[in-house]
């Protein structure tokens, strides 16, 4: 892909078979965005769904809303939909509040089947709220569980006899370093333990395949590659033969095998539904459901092979065009280990980042000096990473970062 | 009140000092909606908001939105504007998650703080995912913690010097008795235990007094009273003063003091903000904030006094109109000890309710004889009242519920 020029890159959107999906979203015509790893575009058909759901039925039916338009049957329709874009059996997916909350649940969940494993391992480094949640749960549940977090190349060894659960992110937020989800869960299992896989930098952006692999958990959100907005619902998955062997940590009652019955006792549902707890917020719901239909007719092998094109060309350029600046590639080189976003390391990386937002190219920072650009094959043009890229050469060349006073900028991974 | 003609209940809402927050509400004019305690009506304000949110900010700043629009703020923005309503200081009450979730998450948290004491008291008969989250989280910390739910009589008698926390509601979802809270509190106190407060079906229709209660934790959902669309995001209060001793128990990133820094070790964001955890749905906050503006200039007292009259002119009227068919009053008669709602037994109460929504007036039924109808005096006139009677005593006079073949309703609590 050396010595391509801005016409090589139009060519190759002329010829590039997801063009057209791109025309489903919302766009700024003035804005390069690369970071849709971060917050998704909105999507006219999610537009379409709230309006349609606040102004038609909440509006016009009000509580009846509940079973004319089977509002309750949302989180797991929209399971349905994710099950295909994470290789499982529709039944084994439903949506239900946040990552975070999820992970919870489910860590908490495998921890409270008891037996004489004590360890949850995860991965120094994690997204934050991985380690955060596993730090609480395990002081919550101490001093029966004990988490080890340790550097990325260590993981694999500190699974071990007892181990009850490894918790790993299948592309990481920063590097887009990716675990070969299927060996590592084959590892972990040979361990006798089970694994809780986040997916919030993969879902959607390359195939994956939770049955395939014999996971046993995962979790994972819906605004990033999924486009379902600000906040949108997170997932969640538990293999099919899991599923009655373990007790929801968080038990609501819309996790109840029969909510409307108003019983004192809690007794689970069948399937993945028991992990469900609260009253599901319709209206965020109804935009994923707006974006996740954008997705039912998508290749996830063509939004991969894109993805590849687009990173590959990305790291191509900015080592060729921007070659004598003090620029680190910090994402495996090598396409098969990283998911779909690019981080460069740069001493003055904030400030460089605030002059390409200011410039109309949309990156983020994440501290101390990583410039992270993401590429969602579904809008993101081989043209737009020319021109990003151009742009990232004009401000490191004429240096403007450094006297600019650009305003802190705040983003959500 | 006895004696009233629909011309009275005219006049009485031409007179009625609320009249003009109707006008905020889009009602549905060939219904009388009597379900305000289950889902709230759209309101002008929430419609416009969502969709300022999703088509402006969304749609034009992306993920830029988080600061531009400071989406981040929004959850205890929201919580601001919940505070005065329930009697609390600004930085008391957060918006986050499901009122299942926060229960769990207080709870927890409190439970988690140790001491020798080991008992949760709450009541049989408490809204189920109450009584369930407190089962699972029994179990989950088992044997450090046990579960003790006693019938409503029974209550104030369990909580002992054992008695670590108790989970009451502050308005019984079916029959809208209402505890005396700052009594309640008291007693709890003079026991040494904390009380957390489940304010679900009283936010909103009469004034709450948290502090002066020095009532210790409060959770709450906005879809009832405050009309903040279906699943609308729960609220949570933490006692000013208690805020830094107790750790939350789902510590995910957006309750880390600095959530951006993304550290690898989770440390307490200070006060109520420390319960938030994953990144806040801000389509379903956009419309809890239209909704909210609605209360902003509301004197909480004046729909305290509307409540009362309206609740008092239906018990009147279905016991005058209603008299000789077997329907008992399953709320208090004494306006002081009720909420917002009336539910009237009947052995035929779910199809005299199909019945009933059939002919547009919307009200609820839950098991195993409850008809409950709830009376919001946002939008809810004494003539709707009238009208509602009115179609009862028809439907019970021509028997028609029992030929008819109503499908099967399920609404939301």
């Amino acid at each position: 892909m050396m010595r391509l020029t801005l016409a090589d890159c139009e060519a190759l959107d002329r010829a590039d078979p997801l063009r057209e999906v791109r025309d489903e979203f919302i766009l700024s015509p003035e804005k390069i965005y690369l970071d849709g790893n971060s917050l998704g575009l909105l999507t006219h058909a999610a537009s379409r769904r709230v309006r349609e759901v606040v102004d038609d039925e909440w509006a016009n039916n009000a509580v009846e809303g509940w079973h004319v338009h089977d509002w309750m049957g949302l989180p797991d329709r929209l399971g349905t939909r994710i099950a295909r874009l994470v290789g499982a059996r529709t039944d084994e997916v439903t949506v239900a509040d946040s990552t975070s909350i999820n992970i919870f649940k489910l860590a908490a969940s495998c921890l409270r089947a008891g037996g004489p494993r004590r360890k949850i391992v995860t991965e120094l480094g994690n997204f934050p709220t991985d380690l955060y949640v596993l730090q609480g749960l395990t002081e919550l549940l101490s001093p029966a569980v004990e988490l080890c977090a340790v550097p990325r190349e260590h993981v694999l060894d500190a699974i071990d006899s007892d181990t009850a659960l490894a918790v790993l992110t299948h592309v990481h937020y920063k590097s887009a370093e990716m675990f070969d989800l299927a060996a590592v869960t084959r590892h972990i299992h040979d361990k006798g333990a089970r694994v809780l896989w986040d997916l919030c930098h993969s879902v959607g952006a390359l195939p994956i395949a939770l049955d395939d692999a014999e996971a046993d958990f995962a979790v994972g959100c819906t605004y990033k590659y999924l486009n379902g907005g600000p906040g949108a619902p997170a997932f969640l998955y538990v293999r099919r033969d899991l599923q009655d062997r373990y007790q929801p940590a968080i038990s609501g009652w819309l996790g109840h095998a029969d909510p409307f019955e108003f019983g004192d006792d809690y007794r689970p549902a069948a399937g993945v539904r028991r992990h469900r707890c609260g009253t599901p917020g319709i209206l965020s719901h109804a935009a994923l459901d707006g974006s996740l239909a954008v997705f039912d007719d998508i290749d996830l092998q063509a939004v991969r092979r894109k993805s590849i094109q687009l990173t590959e060309l990305f790291i191509d350029l900015v080592e060729r065009e921007c070659a004598g600046h003090p620029l680190t590639l910090a994402t495996p080189r090598f396409a098969e280990q990283r998911g779909s976003h690019v981080s460069f390391r740069h001493e003055n990386g904030y400030e460089i980042m605030q002059a390409l937002i200011a410039r109309g190219v949309i990156g983020d920072f994440r501290a101390p000096d990583i410039m992270r650009f993401g590429f969602t094959p579904l809008y993101t043009r081989y043209s737009d990473v020319w021109q990003a890229v151009a742009t990232l050469r004009e401000i490191l060349q004429s240096g403007c970062w450094q006297q600019a006073d650009y305003r802190i900028r705040r983003a959500v991974t």
